[in-house]
């Protein structure tokens, strides 16, 4: 039998001019995290806070089990987004307003719809910045998490005409009062050998400042893995074959596991800080390729008391991520040129984010 | 104390002249399937088939648990029988009657036993191709899968007179009545989102093909964490410093990955497709090597209904794997000379498969 | 907003002038061993004793569940002392008396605690040896594991004057009396097909040897993957930013890792020495590197049979590791030198330890 061969257009999801404002998107692959997901995040990324290691830790705080990483659960939640809105991305661009509303635990299922926020077509023509709202929800529709972010995304076609700028508003942090301390988290009898007696809260001062010593070189599989792990299916960081011909000629590694990485590197003087509640804003300020080895430098911005809580306090951090380098071997990390913040060229990540911490 | 040494010899498989028709081989390490290793599939392929990745859409389409991916199961099974099999095997050259018989959830243990089913000599009197009908079974002693594949096996000594050839039967496909539809599938509730609302089986006509656009390039530790993973311990997959010395310099990538990475780019277009009920044919057509990116490309051979299910359909697919190339880039994929299929030096896996895709 | 850098010191460990025999280390990160590591862990080393993977195997033997493998065991306990033990550690000199005390199962948390047993300033003055016994309790506070190590540790100033010696008195061997049998285990039913009908304790005699014919070649991902799994954090096994101005100029592979690997490969040929009870003594001869074959070699040592069980006896083997070479090319592998055992540069491990096997 011989079968004639009708080629149909793959699939290759949204180009700017397919956006509209308004505009829902209910993303596929809903994703039952498992524990293997937290065990094989812990491979991954060598992180080492202790509520999610031990379920003794856990219990000692109020949770019947350990509840998920807050950044493995972002990772997850970001990954099933990138099938409508960043196929066809130049650059992921920014974060604002990621808000935990609820911790995940093993055996919680999750989905994720976005809405389009924002648009603003670029003066090249080629290519436009997309604005999303993105919210996950667990099995029984409650919000785990709300995020929005805005990425640049090529045009299909560079003759169509686009609508004006629609810019959202976006929130330059996300307020205490709307972050969210699990319900059942009283760290009143947190065991300090947990996390290898680091300090607390109450301990440190606005600028306090760690360059986290340790660095972690990233390998092909590594990021691989966990961005499959993600089902974050963005080509340029699978097809090598692609990528051959591109500016680096490498495949990028994902820029959530770059963020993993140093938060995990964090853990070497913030062991404390045990819960993300917040991302306020975070860049991808160059990217990272196999073979980088990456370190991490926490600055405290704020240290935000709550109402009737002796246990824990809100502290707001600066995370810096650099590559092959230390902050005394550079002239700078950040400076401002002419009004606008300029990256060192071995800056990856620049992210503000609140972690509960033990008080 | 001194001890003297004396070295016992390794177990090392069986060789051509160990084999004879209708010789069982029951064979060691059963295995628990684990949640675990559903979640490492994931991260070590990609894949996105929902009715894996979602106990929400799982409980939709009548399981209370999430499957095993069969692909995931033939994988573990076939791994069971390297060690008695395919040790001193050359080549592993194909596959017929690949019948899943029983969903596999996590938890199950699989135990494997073989037969036998023929023997041919080569004229070259080093090698010989041994035939194996593999049954894979329960912890109920329920069968699971049942397949057939065909090794070309080293000899011991060249000098041994082998026996007449006996070639078995083998079908050319594993008929639709033989195909088992797991009880509990009812894909009338099928969440069309879940499988970001691609084609369904009665969208699609037979010669539809996909080239399915992605590419996924292979690291060493991935194809040996998967080799590992499903405790295939043939020796060309992981020891490169005998493989300094072979035709390519290079550990071969077991062909089983090349399957599961073709399968998992082929959800791109084919994400309805999300029950592997039989592998009717197989062949891995070159070799593949860390480094190679691999594409997919899917040709609908059949589409066949069910008596009284309008909810699902059995489609017929030829997926053939690429390396390092696209269709549009070559001059041919297969063809046909002097009456004998013959593939492009890029083209690394022709399978023929059924799935059971949603209606 | 400005705020002022205030550099703290990021916390860097112990170096040899702050440890004081009789200190008590209680380490931090409780863990909680997953069904996922177990799973995990036969991705990382391909290690196929039948006990650890299959649930019907572990009933038969009287097991409620699989037990932990206690090679894992070891790992996440050794990985819990590094942060206070051997962060500034030179090299990891030695095992005494690794006795395990009780199986373990997923779900347990493991918490570890150390006492330094001994310190020995060397005469450079730049370094010095600590000792340390270290205990792993599980969630009940049962000890489950109890080990002594020893490690190089670089001194924080060359000027600081240290006490004289102080040695520990360390059992050359675990005796047979201080092993455990696990009180569930009962081998009499152990069916031979699961471990590949290898032979028995019954049918080896002392002398006899095993090399054990595959290789397994170390990928970046593997050896990194499984050390941030037993979150043992020395920067000598992740950052290569760092390694490069070292010796090799590469990262060092885990000590463990090769352990793990040569114990995997030792299955071909000891497949019914199921359990772990003991390391009398262990080094890590030379450094492994990724790119690195590992082979492993295994000796019979003693054979000692346990009043009233015709089940099972307790074998100590001497296990050799060995790096791109087999030992048909290798003029020695140990040999005796002034008095001394010196190695073979591509011997990599010289491990004595005892398992329980079939007989």
């Amino acid at each position: 039998m011989t079968i004639t061969t009708n080629y149909l257009p793959t699939p290759e999801g949204l180009y700017f001019e397919d956006f509209f404002v308004g505009q829902p998107l209910v993303h596929g692959v809903p994703r039952t995290i498992t524990e293997a997901d937290c065990t094989l995040y812990t491979a991954l990324t060598g992180s080492r806070f202790a509520l999610h290691c031990a379920k003794t830790v856990a219990n000692a705080v109020g949770f019947a089990e350990m509840p998920v990483d807050n950044f493995l659960l972002f990772h997850i939640a970001f990954g099933k987004t990138v099938n409508d809105v960043s196929l066809n991305a130049v650059a992921n661009l920014g974060y604002a307003e990621v808000t935990f509303k609820r911790p995940a635990f093993a055996g919680d299922t999750i989905k994720v719809v976005s809405e389009v926020i924002g648009l603003k077509e670029n003066s090249n023509g080629k290519t436009g910045v997309v604005y999303v709202h993105s919210t996950a929800v667990n099995q029984d529709d409650h919000i785990v998490l709300s995020f929005k972010r805005w990425v640049m995304v090529h045009k299909k076609d560079m003759q169509t005409k686009c609508a004006a700028p629609q810019l959202p508003e976006l929130a330059s942090e996300v307020s205490s009062t709307q972050q969210v301390i699990p319900a059942q988290m009283n760290l009143a009898d947190w065991p300090d050998y947990a996390s290898d007696s680091q300090l607390k809260a109450s301990e440190f001062t606005v600028g306090d400042t760690y360059f986290h010593r340790d660095g972690i070189t990233i390998n092909d599989s590594d990021h691989s893995l966990a961005t499959r792990l993600y089902q974050n299916n963005a080509r340029v960081h699978f097809d090598q074959h692609m990528m051959n011909d591109s500016k680096h000629g490498m495949r990028l590694v994902y820029g959530g596991h770059i963020i993993s990485l140093c938060r995990a590197l964090s853990y070497n003087g913030l062991g404390n800080g045990i819960w993300l509640s917040a991302i306020h804003s975070g860049s991808h300020c160059n990217p990272s390729f196999a073979g980088d080895t990456i370190y991490a430098q926490s600055t405290i911005l704020e240290i935000t008391n709550v109402a009737d809580r002796d246990d824990l306090a809100l502290v707001k951090i600066n995370m810096l991520g650099i590559k092959n380098n230390s902050p005394e071997q550079m002239e700078f990390l950040t400076r401002t040129v002419d009004g606008r913040k300029k990256y060192h060229n071995d800056v990856v990540l620049d992210l503000e984010l609140t972690v509960i911490m033990v008080k």
